[in-house]
């Protein structure tokens, strides 16, 4: 039950992140294998990272199955990147439900790996962004992760409620149902209403090398 | 003797990527030092990278040899990058044989490593491209992988076609051969005649977001 | 009492190179999470990649602690970063220091692991120059690594006197303090009188493609 739970989990993220990758390929004008390439590795990326650092096998070298998903995922993409209203606003939200979904998947499988509540949260926040920010770089915009909004402290926010909950002794389907709403909820919100985190301003107002 | 035929395979591409790097560092007028840097990094960079998706020892951390060969070669290039009539043209030909020869190595090494046919496959692609994508981002060119011209889709055939008549019971120095030619016939006629695989283009030609 | 020297560096290496991630964060005007990512990952970026280079656990996955350093030391120069008459003044001296620290921890903890002295002078290098790299990538600042002046050469110097005096039966402490000297004093002097090393000029004098 509770491996279904974070299975699920892991290959939902993976679908809609491969699809923001994908996204980014039309609107690149790429040919099929481009967005095979840019929608697999923005769906595997941020597991990849993770596992890597965990010490644990990577996850798509025992299921390819992962791999073929990542390929079909981007082909429907090149056929039908066409359909939503606006590219750029689906791609934005997709990329929200990623990163909700993501960083709680990926802080359950830091402890099941055996690691600390603050090694799980980074985990968290690592799988969460880190296929973003390859997408971002081959693509050639500007990372996500270091845009205005509230991002990278969404997955932190989700992957803290998961990790508290689950030490308190929660259930795991919800700790990692509260953890991904806690996520998806800041996410939204911050792009709905334009929230932000104070930024650094020198205290003198004058201009500072 | 199959253990020569793959030790070859992986020596040449390591020199040949390691030319590519070092052009590309004569070019922006580096120091010996950079010409050591960017060329050994674009050597070992594919190889790196599959051994550690693998979990497999880093290839060059067992035998450093691989690392004093990339500054020699890198050396060389240093005093004889003004030889060749065009720096580009021959920077894209030894790119094209690295790619094909690393394709076939890379998805041999990951057999050897018990790894299944479709994940072969894909370190065979990573092999033959990650090193050509770290030095064209370190180098600040457009990564090649990305270009309009058949790449990846050329390695991932040379790798299918030797993963395929490994399965098939064929003798490897043949499975390998093959793959190497069908890799870099595909890569050669796509620079030659400018072959493309269609691109994405939205159905109704309007200017989409 | 060797363990603590190397601790010791390692420590020293991980605060002045946070500073140096938040201190880039501070010139993009970046909000705390900004500062956080942005300062640890500079800190921790090149220990991980040698650990994961090394196949050993990367360091901050069994000691939490460091990135625990890493956030503290982010928030206070949040506060902070407009004490210095010139902020880029204290991002190059601080990213020298930095840069001799790990290139002798860096290269030290490579031999602990077993590698050879070459491989562990390449761990020296890439210990000491990769959180560099990735704080310059993802800040969207040229890498320093590439820059004209001798930066990945005095990290090599450092580590290479640091591996010859072991080999050489010298006591740990002198072994890694004299490393941190020469490495630090190559860098100072390029970057105090602009040292440079010869760079690639085709022979001709000619526009070479």
């Amino acid at each position: 039950m509770f491996e279904t739970a974070t299975a699920t989990l892991d290959w939902l993220g993976l679908i809609v992140f491969t699809i923001t990758g994908a996204l980014v390929a039309s609107r690149k004008a790429m040919d099929f294998v481009g967005f095979a390439v840019l929608g697999t590795v923005t769906g595997v990326g941020g597991g990849t990272l993770r596992d890597l650092l965990l010490g644990a096998p990577v996850f798509w070298t025992e299921r390819p199955a992962y791999l073929l998903a990542g390929v079909l995922v981007s082909g429907a993409v090149f056929f039908a990147a066409h359909l939503p209203q606006s590219r750029s606003r689906a791609l934005v939200r997709l990329d929200a439900i990623g990163l909700a979904l993501f960083a709680v998947a990926g802080a359950e499988r830091a402890l099941q790996a055996g690691a600390s509540g603050t090694v799980a949260v980074v985990m968290g926040v690592v799988t969460a962004t880190f296929g973003g920010v390859i997408r971002d770089l081959l693509g050639g915009d500007s990372p996500v992760i270091l845009s205005r909004e509230i991002y990278a402290s969404a997955a932190a926010a989700g992957a803290v409620t998961f990790v508290s909950l689950t030490a308190l002794g929660a259930p795991r389907e919800i700790a990692l149902g509260t953890g991904f709403v806690v996520a998806l909820l800041i996410r939204a919100a911050s792009l709905r209403w334009g929230w932000t985190l104070p930024r650094y301003r020198p205290p003198t107002g004058l201009p500072h090398r």
